[in-house]
């Protein structure tokens, strides 16, 4: 129960961190809300439509879209002078809901039969590929190839959890100590400005 | 059957359209090919494995996919100098390939169980999906989510379709006044430069 | 077996040419897999997931994924100056892994029940998907809408491997006569540089 409401928070930030790239490309009100929409629930579809786990969540529960378009009307309305917020209220509340859709991930990949790896894999698409496809919509080069430990943050959360599972550690708790490894590192990342070394080719 | 019909017509639009771009691209036969086709099938495609409905409707009907090929030599012949139509051409072919697209994105989508809400959203995939992918294959900004009331049309025929047959309007009845709600307001944004205000942040 | 061998080399082969275009990118090494990755398993996944051949070929088969981040680590380790290599080394490792990714599209596709024209398309989308993929996360025209006949080779590759299994040739035979035509055609555009003629448009 806690975890859908967790979800339903993390559907919002995700479709308001959609809201703002839109703004900045001066789309009209409906292209507000498909990238919003891409956003938000883009990642799970993929993964869903990987599983096999069709009709894909947003069908069969349309809560994920009502929290969509709330999101969308009131962050056009409120959102204006986005200066006016601390500057670390998106990025904090968009780890909160990355951690979230990394746990959500792994889990249903699990209860579809998927093995230890491939259920890692799922959290990491889970969370991060909304904002791949948000960020190919709007021609930029998805932010999470190169960010802070973005990717990076979700894969040891996503093992942490699995392997808590494998562990036979109450499922409860396994999932709480993904969601914590998740942020915990995201977190710092944002703290510190943290990144991993590249990997560049002298061309 | 007369859907069918223009279900061809709109499969032959929309991978002329895909046609068009990939020779201002400078591509080659078969890139011409692939553009064409994710235009014209690229949204129904989406909405077919987002619903479960597999395999997907060109792979039991390849009428779709000899519409297309037939369309790519026709327009490689004979749009060599496009600026001999007269410039409302495609546009208002384009309007009444979208109307029928929205509305057979509405029926499969109901058919297949979705809710009122789920189903014009499909309806809206159906009609725009192909146009995204093009434009994203073709390194834009895609068009759809920019320009005059494309979108905004979908959705408000989608809509009315869907509330026709939610108040038990004759199938055929609900079908058509959902085309035409959407061929009359995406005819009257080309004819007058609708267009909603956009949603722009100063940044 | 022995196609199962070339399989693994083809994905091994196509997530290095994600690993280079990530190096270029300069992405972290979590960019690295994920480029390498979708490179790989991109276009098999459309397929499985057009076909409705769910869960996809990579979450029954977790094989793959170890070929995909075994290569990254390699290719991180190696290909640091990639100068070294001869210039035809990537092409020609391209080109097999190409054919062998083309027959094994066809095949999935006929035991699926398409017909040989739908089996043709996903031979091609076997091939080409991932490196299309690729290119759109990269930011690039996808390369093989332009190059010299990457995709006609696929074509003619599958409907080599189609004719043949449809003249009841035996199944294997028809495997390697598909393969072999793919191969060699895109091995001579290499060595000539072969391209057809672009259609363009005056724009």
């Amino acid at each position: 129960m806690l975890i859908y409401i967790l979800d339903m928070f993390g559907t919002a930030v995700f479709a308001a961190s959609g809201v703002l790239l839109a703004g900045r490309l001066r789309m009209d009100p409906f292209g507000v809300v498909v990238l919003a929409s891409v956003t938000a629930i883009g990642g799970g579809t993929i993964r869903d439509m990987a599983l096999g786990a069709t009709p894909v969540f947003w069908i069969t529960d349309t809560n994920y879209l009502w929290v969509i378009f709330v999101t969308c009307l009131i962050s056009m309305i409120a959102i204006r002078k986005p200066k006016q917020m601390p500057w670390y209220f998106l990025p904090v509340a968009d780890a909160i809901g990355l951690a979230v859709f990394v746990a959500i991930g792994v889990e249903k990949a699990l209860r579809f039969g998927a093995t230890p790896m491939v259920a890692v894999l799922m959290g990491v698409m889970t969370g991060c590929g909304g904002g791949v496809i948000r960020d190919v919509l709007a021609r930029e080069i998805p932010m999470v190839l190169r960010t802070e430990v973005y990717a990076t943050a979700c894969i040891l959360g996503g093992i942490v959890h699995t392997t808590a599972l494998m562990a036979n550690v109450d499922a409860t708790v396994a999932t709480v100590a993904g969601i914590v490894t998740t942020l915990t590192i995201r977190l710092a990342a944002i703290r510190w400005h943290l990144s991993l070394p590249t990997f560049a080719l002298r061309s």
